[in-house]
Parts: C-alpha cells; structure tokens; sequence
C-alpha cells in the first residue's frame, strides 16, 4: 500500500516503468533500470536499486493467475513520504512499488486521434515516464470520445511529439522518421529497438522536429512501445492512412514474442 | 492508505483542495467544495460527497497535536483503483482521504524566480489542483537552486500565469493586474476574494494575457493562496520589486487569521 503523504500520490513525484514479461523473461530489463536511473536525476531522487527493482518485479509476477503466459510489469519509484507542500524533503525517501497484469499480445491497427492537449516540452518530465501522466490520460480520453483508440499529441510548438502511451514513427519518400527527443517525446526503449534496427540495415531513418502537416501524404504510420511493439495505424483524424509493407517488417524485427 | 493500483497514484488521475483551518473553521470550505466538484467534470469523474469530505477533513485534524491553532487541510479525490493502462474504469471508484499538518502564519517577502517549465495551458489541468503536480514540483526546485523561495511560471505562449503554489498579481499605473484563468491558470480562492474585494471598493482590477516584460516598473507584486492569503514579492530574477501600501491593505482585507 502507498502512503496517503507519498509525493507520488499527492503531487505525481516520481517514475515508473512498464515492462514485458513473456517467455518466462522481463524483457530488455537494463535498458528500463538504465532509463528509470536517468530520470531520478531530473527529480531529483536517488535512483532505485535493480536487485531490489527486480524482487519486487518476480513478487508481483508470482501473484499472477497459473498459466498467464504474457504480462505487464509496472515498477513505480516514488518520491516517497514528505512534508506538506512542493518543496523536496531533505532527505528523500523513495518507496519502491510494483503490480504485474496479465497483457495479451495486441493485435490489428490503430486509429489515432489529434489531441488539443499538448505535450509540455518545456519539462523534463514530457521525457519521462512520470507518475504525473494526467494529461495523457485526458488526451487518451479525447480520443476515445471522438470514437479512435489513442491519441496524438503535438508539443507547445505544434510539432508531432508522441502518442499518449506510445512513440511515433512515419515513412515518407522511403525515410523512416521519428520526432527528436527534444520534441517533449519518451526515450522509448522500442522506439530505440527500431533507430537500432534500421541503421543497421543501412536503412534511411532520421529524426525530425516537423509540424502535423509532413504526416500528409505518409505511406505508413506506427506506434510502438514495449508491450506491444509496433502497431500499424490505420486511421489519422478520420481520414486513411496508407499501409506499408515495411511496418510488419519492423514490427517482427523487434517482437518479443 | 492508497491502493497500489490508484490511478491517483499511478497516473496523477485526481483532484485536491487545501484548505485552511483556523480559528476553529475550516475556511471558505463551500468555495473548495464548489471547486473541486467542478473539477471532477474535466476529469471525467464523479464529485465527492461534501459531507463525506467534511468527515474526512475532521478526522484528519483529530489526529493533530494539541493546542494546534493553524492547520492546512488537504482533501484528496482520487480517480481510485483501475486496470492497466490509460483508459478510465467502465465504473469509476474514486477514493477520497484527508491529511493535516500544522500550518504557521507565513511572514515576510517571497523572491521569485522565473521558471524554464511553462504552465501548460492547452491541458485543463493547468486550471485544476491534480494529483499531477509534477511540473510545479520541478519549478519550485528550480527556484529554490536559483536561491529564491517560489516560480513564477509562464505559459506556453510566454504569457505570465501564476506561481509554483499561488496565484500571481501585481500592481502597474494604479491599476490591479492578475492573469485571465485561460492563461492556464487556478481559478484561486484567495484570487477570486482579492478581485471581489477591490471591485467591491471601486478599486480599479483587470484580468489580463500578457508578457513577462509588463512587470517591468510595477508598483507591487504578489501572490495569493488559501494558506498563506497575500504575501508580497520582493525579488524577480535577482532584482528588487518596488513594495506598494496597497498589498498590505489587500492582504488585510482576505486575512484569515
């Protein structure tokens, strides 16, 4: 149980991770410690320690019903117990939390839908996966009101930023592109997988700071996060999106099974 | 204590008021009622019971030391328990709790400084105290590195909108100033009992957009809140803001005791 004075729960202070467990595995777990451990930085706490990540990590698996084959692992770290008011305790101390759910692999295409609430890229914390992640819940809202499955959230600027629970990529004149970090966009770990995979393969990839209007015309569009990779979207707005053959492509290369 | 699987702890999903108790009152309580009801629409959850809050508050105060004269009170709405992920629970369950603190009379100036974190005034949140305080967390860091005692945080069109935990005024050719609440701004209580306050006595008041640069040679500047009331600015970013009667009068005139 968390405290009714956590800084998470009273003020959003603090982080999480979502990881994939299947095949028996957490998948790409140094890179979701390496990134929480980052993020403490800019809240100013000190970072958890992985052994202890990972117990609490196999305690909310065992709990799991027999025979879950493929679940979500949340760890949250939260800026813990403190004084009334925004200002850090003095010597802050973090509680470590974690639930694991059963999550099947996703499957079929997205429908997308412009937010009017933008990302705020004027914050460390639109690069972070924060317990303060009301305005992607509200921007997920939107989209669910207007009858599409996630949202698509600009920055302040009105470039394209990310998804509510997902990055972003297009392919346009044959270039796989990406918004920049800087956009106010997550260090998504499969957003990383894909950069990795592409260059790789020699493959033309880059990333942009570009307003809504450059999605025009794209002969594919696709999310991906670490539950369920990459996700082909159908629908922008209402209006169709083209379906690439290297999208599946993209998608095998960095299944998890 | 909170579920781990609160929504007001995992996302921010949630709404709090603060209120001041004193002289045995807990001051303006219809006013934070109202308010808080209010938000609950934005959030897309139910309002809480006034008086089911009204016991929670009491309780909480209960639990104070004896001979507490002063106390802040915060009431807690949380969007409560749900599944993984973004979406809102088919039947909202939101989870209502109350802590209290002793709380002094605050004394003496406030220095500001001018927050790098802009008030996201695209997301209704920038109009509502919710769980996801984040940001202003971040801010207030900033300041107290930059050795001054509060942000001031402006929008994301540079426009000036208010403090890190206060509504902002300030004073300029005889005429009171504060930021429109579309500026992504609280809608204060203390804010609100300033501008009755002033129109009440004739006294000339205006909520306005505009720039930082607009505080350059004013004759006053302050802030607002439910536990403080008014509390003068001495310093912006390093530099002496002149002190006007005026803000003493006013904060004479919203005093709580």
């Amino acid at each position: 149980m968390i405290a009714p004075d956590d800084r998470g729960f009273t003020l959003g202070h603090g982080l999480f991770e979502t990881i994939l467990w299947s095949g028996g595995g957490l998948r790409h777990w140094p890179a979701h410690m390496a990134r929480l451990t980052k993020g403490c930085e800019a809240l100013g706490m000190p970072a958890p320690d992985a052994e202890a990540c990972e117990r609490e990590a196999r305690g909310a698996l065992a709990a799991l019903p027999d025979g879950t084959m493929r679940a979500a692992v949340r760890i949250n770290w939260s800026a813990g117990p403190g004084a009334r008011g925004l200002d850090m305790p003095a010597v802050p101390q973090p509680a470590l939390s974690a639930t694991a759910a059963p999550a099947p692999a996703s499957r079929g295409s997205v429908r997308l839908h412009t937010s009017t609430i933008r990302r705020n890229d004027t914050s460390p914390a639109s690069r972070l996966k924060t317990l303060a992640y009301l305005d992607n819940v509200l921007a997920r809202g939107e989209a669910r009101a207007a009858g599409a499955d996630e949202a698509l959230m600009l920055n302040t600027a009105g470039q394209i930023a990310c998804a509510a629970a997902a990055n972003v990529f297009w392919i346009k004149g044959g270039v796989i592109q990406t918004p920049r970090l800087d956009c106010g966009v997550l260090d998504g770990i499969t957003r990383g997988r894909v950069l990795e995979a592409c260059s790789e393969r020699g493959w033309a990839v880059v990333e942009v700071r570009v307003g809504i209007e450059k999605l025009r015309g794209c002969e594919g569009l696709f999310l991906t996060n670490s539950l369920q990779g990459v996700r082909p979207v159908s629908v922008l707005d209402g209006e169709p999106i083209a379906q690439s053959p290297l999208v599946e492509t993209l998608a095998a290369l960095v299944a998890n099974g």
